[in-house]
Order: structure tokens, then C-alpha cells, then sequence
């Protein structure tokens, strides 16, 4: 048997999640790691150790048996590792014209507003003046972002005064940081992401709305599908998660994350790639995100996005008092509570594993996802 | 985090399936691989070449970082490998005592008949009078099998006259075969099979009793749970296997193959590990027996073993005409069909692969089921 070889760069756990897919799937999954200590370093079938920035890590990458395609499991890639996969003939999905929405914000808002798609009023900012003025015009309170480079958090302050971000407008103007960009704070009751998958052949499959629940702007639980919301509704942001992948021309794995405002949606974010408000999927559906991810860039058909269960809850487990983590698995009692432990040190705030639990009632499943993710955490300490 | 490490012994399929689970557990799977080519060379997250016949082999597998527990995935381990364990403090688990029920199929129908678990008719095997007495008493036709060494009906001969097992009970008394036995043909309505798992706390669990369909001897199809089995029957032979796993003091997973006959059941085999009749469990319940397995003999709490869904069906993929079974990836369309590939090479009667469909009626889950399992191995040909 002559496996298909799917090359990712990244080693962080969005790439480790990926091998057990690409294990049952046959595939094997070769992976650009950061180190031999990376998340994915050991569960990933074949490594090789080096970053994209390094051309001659990416040229292993694609060296001896050659891969049926490169995909990522992170934003930042440079414009050349393009152009070495289309040099060797290997596609790279999603591509560089899509994944420019998913590395730069104004590139997205842009892209948001000629499709039509929900943007909350913008601008970019070239000085401290056109903060302030966007301020007066939208109520005293926006949100400054990082164009590029911002993650779970960082990247992103909400502010009253253009003092809050004197040191990112002078970093802009300078050139020693990234371009910025504000956006109206929206008054959302509260934030969805809807995960889509794409093929090139150009075939979709929408998994249910989630809830995503954040906290100090990182995703904390995700519920699916999102508590009290019609099926028509959850059909309308499934096809504007659709119309933007098809848009856009995303290949792989599509999250949307929005923001619900009476009743309609404003789009946040956009991830091309496994997301977090999709893990919930390893246990709770057919088809797993990372499955799909692995199906859609391989161009083979989409697999089943139903979930198993009327509810499943899933709950990050960030960097806590416990350190060592492999201690939990004796800890947690709940025989329904999946465990999922990225075997990454602990750090606060930083995401380590998740907890999902399936079941028929919202409050029952979210209370043990919960609990479960704390003992993981902390050994259960309140 | 310090991952504990699960040793395992033998790199096929079984093994192979392991490292999903163990991926999301956090936990290192060390493979003895018979060689790089595997089905669990590329998955697991250390390998070690090498026969447990070669103490050379064993030592590499725990030297190191040593490993929590040593784990089998199948029963042809040397005693000596338990004297290696020991003589280090490591743990083997299911140990000698427990796995000898499954090496020697004589030890175990003595085992049963002590524990007044139900045995067919049967009989230790000297010379070929003893198999025609043993005929001409149940009814002219008898199974006359090889104590050690058979599975996937290997050792297994259903005959009418001593004349067909003449060269076996030759090896057996000149000591260049294995012993022999011979059992009475039962006459069995179909075939079940119970999976349970059994930590060495005594903590244990039962999956669903299922029904087993087999092909020349070799297992085909699994249906679980076994169809119009009423609840006190599906808890009889659950609770008859947590008996035999206990008496026998079983670590892992334990699986119970029987036959169906006038509504009782006989004991037919026993395997102390994964076993075919449990592969259902990765997509259609909520703990796999692979997660399971790792759990009992890491001393772990065990997980829930309920069924995603009212019935699941898993279709082996046995070699067929289709030489490349990567290439079934893209020939595959029902998007609830779970494909599962063992990366080995396409022989007839080997097992390669297995495709599991979840649902609510049994007659179409099942006819999909097959259906994919038969497009995998043969392009869709009939």
C-alpha cells in the first residue's frame, strides 16, 4: 500500500491532532515541528524539525517521497514556502490567496465588505488622531487590532483613549510593527463560530454553530450546537460561512468566528486551518475536524458532520497549578469526560488539552465538561 | 509533562490502533515492531525492531525512560518476557496466569469448566481413536483444534473421520505440533462476542454483547449490539464475561467469543486484548476499546462504554482485488462510513482494513457497511 503523504507545517496540537485522522485514514502525516519537543513531534509519522521561515526545512519537508499536498496549522507562512510547493508541482491548500484573509485582518474587513458579509464598522489607523476620531464617532469605546500576528488575546485591546495604543501607532508608523486596524465595539450577547470544510472540486460541509465562550479573549468552552437557535438561523450562518469559504476559495478546514447581535451575526475572525471552537468534533461527530481537514486538502470526499449526541460541551484546559498533567488521567472520575492532553509544559494561559463531554442536557454537560477541565488543571482546587 | 509510556508488544493493527487513543491521553506508546514496515511502526510513538523472542528486542523495549506497564497485542509472548518485566519492577498486564486462558485454548476449557462457565462437549486429544470415539458420542462431526497458535480459523479443522486431522495428531505425538483438542460441533444459531475491560483495582466495564458474523473461519462483520438480544440476556453474558475476566485476574480488555444455541450461550474463545469484535467502538461508542485497553492496564479509571447510536455495524476489509487501498479513499461517497486502513500489504484472507457505519436501522447500516468495506477492497466489483 502506497500511503498518500499529507506535509503540515506546524507542530503545535492542532498538527497533533491531525495523526490520529491520518492513522485511521491511512494517510501519513509528516510534520514541520518547531522542536523534538513539540506537540505534534511524537504523534506526527514522519518529522522533520526546523520553521518555515527556514527554506531548507521546508524543502525536507517536501524532499524524498513527495507529498499529495502541504497544508498548515497556523497563519504564519511565508509568501516563499508558496512558492517552493508550486515550484516542486505540490499543491499547498488552503492557498496564499485564500490564507492572506486568515494572516491579515484589513485584508479580511476588506474582503468582508466586497462580499457583502456582516463587518462591524472599521477603519485602518495610520495615526492617533484617526483612533480618536473613529472613538468619538463610535461611542467612546472600540477595539484596536493587530493586522498580522495576533492571537488568542494578544493582538487585540479594547480601548477608550488613543493613549491605550500611543506605542502600537508609533510601532506602525515607524514600520517596526504591524499595520493596526479598529473596529466598533460590537454589543453582542454572544460569540458563534461556525466550522465549514472545503474541497478544491468545491464540495462543502457545515458542522453545526457553536457557542464559544472567551475568556481574556481566549476561547475557554465551546457548546454544539449554540443553545437556543432556530434551524433557520443556524442554516443562514452555515451558508455565510459557506459563501465566504467559496468566496474566498479556502481549501480544508474554514472557521468563522462571529459575534451575535440582536438576533443577526457580525464577523470576528476567519481560520483556515483545525480551530478551536472545532474540537468539540473528535468526540462528538461523525467526522472529526481534523478528518476533514485531512479529506478536503487531499481533495477526497467530505465525511459526515452530524453530532453524536444532542449536546456536547467542550472545555480547554489552560496552564493551571497542576504540572504535571498525565497526573489527571488518574484524577478524573467521569467516565463520559474525554480527555485530550497536548503534552506541552504548563504555562498560564496557555492551552494544554481539552475536555469534551456528550449528553442530552446543557447545563448537566457543560457542568462536567467543566469540572473535568479544572481537575485536569488544577487537581480539582476551586 | 512527563507522558507515562505504554510498552506494547507486537506491531500489527491492534497496535496500531492504540496510538490514536494514546495521542489524546498524553500517553507514549512504544511499539515492539516485527519490523519498519508494521502497521504500527509509522503510528506509535517510539518503536523498538525486533521479535519478543529476541531478549535483546525486550530490553530495548524497556530500556530508557522505562515504561509504566508492558502491554501485548497478541498472545504469543514468550514467558521469559514476564520474567524481564519482573526482574525490572515493571508491570505486565494481562500477566502470564491470565494470558495463558488465551494462549492455550486446552488451559482454557479447563479454566471454564472449573469456573462452571458453559463449554461445549470436549476433549484433550492423544491418538486418533480418542477422535473417533469422541466422534462416533457427538453425532459424527466434531472441531479439532490446535491447543497453541491458531487464529482467523488457523487450527481450526471441522471434520467427520480422524483421517482429517491424521498429520496434526502425528506432529502432536512426535512433540513437533502443538496438542491438540477436540470440542462437538454446536449447533449455533449465530456468534456474540462480549468486550469488556478490567483494571488491576478490580474496577470493571462491559461493552454491548454483539454478534460476530464470520467468513471461513475468520471474522467479517460485527453488529452491535447484537440484534433482538433482550436486556437480561445482553447482562447475562456481559455479567458471564466480568466473571471470567475476574476469576482469570484479566488486565485490559478481555474478549469473550461464543455461540448462540437455544438461547444459552457457549464459550468458544477468549483474546486478552482488542479484539476485532470491539473495532465498532472507535466510532460508535464513547470510549474505544484501544482507549479502554490503555486505561485498564495503566490502573486508570475506565471510560463510558455506551453506543453513540442504535446500532453500529464494522465490515472488515479483507484483501480483494484493489492492490492500492489508498486509492478507496476517493471511491468511498457515504459520508457516514468510517474507513480505517492498516497500511499493510493486500493478501487474500488478510485483514487490512475495517469500515464502521453508525445509524438507526440495522438492515441499512449494515448494507452500507458492507457495501464500503467491499468498494475498498475491490473498487466496488461484486
Amino acid at each position: 500500500m502506497t500511503s498518500p503523504i499529507v506535509a503540515v507545517v506546524g507542530g503545535g496540537q492542532l498538527a497533533r491532532m491531525m495523526a490520529p485522522a491520518a492513522t485511521a485514514l491511512g494517510v501519513t502525516l509528516r510534520v514541520l515541528v518547531e522542536s523534538e519537543q513539540a506537540a505534534a513531534a511524537l504523534p506526527a509519522h514522519q518529522t522533520v524539525v526546523g520553521l518555515p521561515t527556514d527554506p531548507q526545512a521546508v524543502a525536507a519537508l517536501i524532499s524524498g517521497q513527495p507529498p499529495a499536498v502541504v497544508t498548515w496549522e497556523h497563519e504564519h507562512i511565508p509568501a516563499q514556502v508558496f512558492d517552493t510547493c508550486e515550484s516542486h508541482g505540490i499543491p499547498a491548500r488552503p492557498g496564499l490567496a485564500a490564507l492572506r484573509h486568515a494572516q491579515d485582518k484589513i485584508v479580511m474587513r476588506q474582503a468582508m465588505e466586497r462580499l457583502g458579509a456582516p463587518n462591524p464598522a472599521w477603519s485602518t489607523v495610520s495615526d492617533q488622531a484617526a483612533v480618536d476620531a473613529f472613538l468619538a464617532e463610535h461611542g467612546g469605546t472600540a477595539v484596536v487590532k493587530t493586522a498580522t500576528g495576533g492571537y488568542d488575546g494578544r493582538g487585540v485591546r479594547v480601548i477608550q483613549s488613543s493613549k491605550e495604543v500611543v506605542d502600537w501607532v508609533a510601532d506602525a508608523q515607524q514600520g517596526t510593527g504591524p499595520h493596526l486596524l479598529i473596529e466598533a465595539a460590537v454589543p453582542f450577547t454572544r460569540e458563534l463560530a461556525a466550522v465549514v470544510a472545503r474541497r478544491p472540486s468545491g464540495d462543502m460541509v457545515a458542522y453545526p454553530v457553536v457557542e464559544s465562550r472567551q475568556v481574556e479573549g481566549m476561547c475557554a468552552e465551546v457548546i454544539a450546537p449554540a443553545p437556543d437557535m432556530d434551524p433557520r438561523r443556524q442554516q443562514d450562518v452555515q451558508d455565510l460561512a459557506m459563501s465566504i469559504a467559496e468566496s474566498l476559495d479556502v481549501t480544508g478546514v474554514l472557521a468563522v468566528e462571529l459575534f451575535e447581535v440582536d438576533g443577526a451575526v457580525v464577523v470576528n475572525e476567519l481560520a483556515m486551518r483545525p480551530h478551536n471552537s472545532g474540537h468539540w468534533t473528535i468526540d462528538g461527530a461523525v467526522t472529526s475536524q481534523f478528518e476533514q481537514h485531512i479529506r478536503a486538502v487531499l481533495d477526497l470526499p467530505l465525511g459526515a458532520t452530524a453530532a453524536h449526541a444532542p449536546v456536547s460541551v467542550m472545555a480547554n484546559v489552560v496552564g493551571g497549578s497542576r504540572q504535571n498533567l498525565a497526573d489527571a488521567l488518574a484524577d478524573v472520575h467521569d467516565p463520559g469526560a474525554k480527555i485530550h492532553l497536548y503534552a506541552k509544559g504548563v504555562r498560564p494561559r496557555r492551552k494544554v488539552g481539552h475536555v469534551t463531554v456528550t449528553g442530552h442536557d446543557v447545563a448537566d454537560v457543560h457542568a462536567r465538561a467543566v469540572a473535568a477541565a479544572r481537575i485536569v488543571a488544577d487537581g480539582g482546587a476551586q
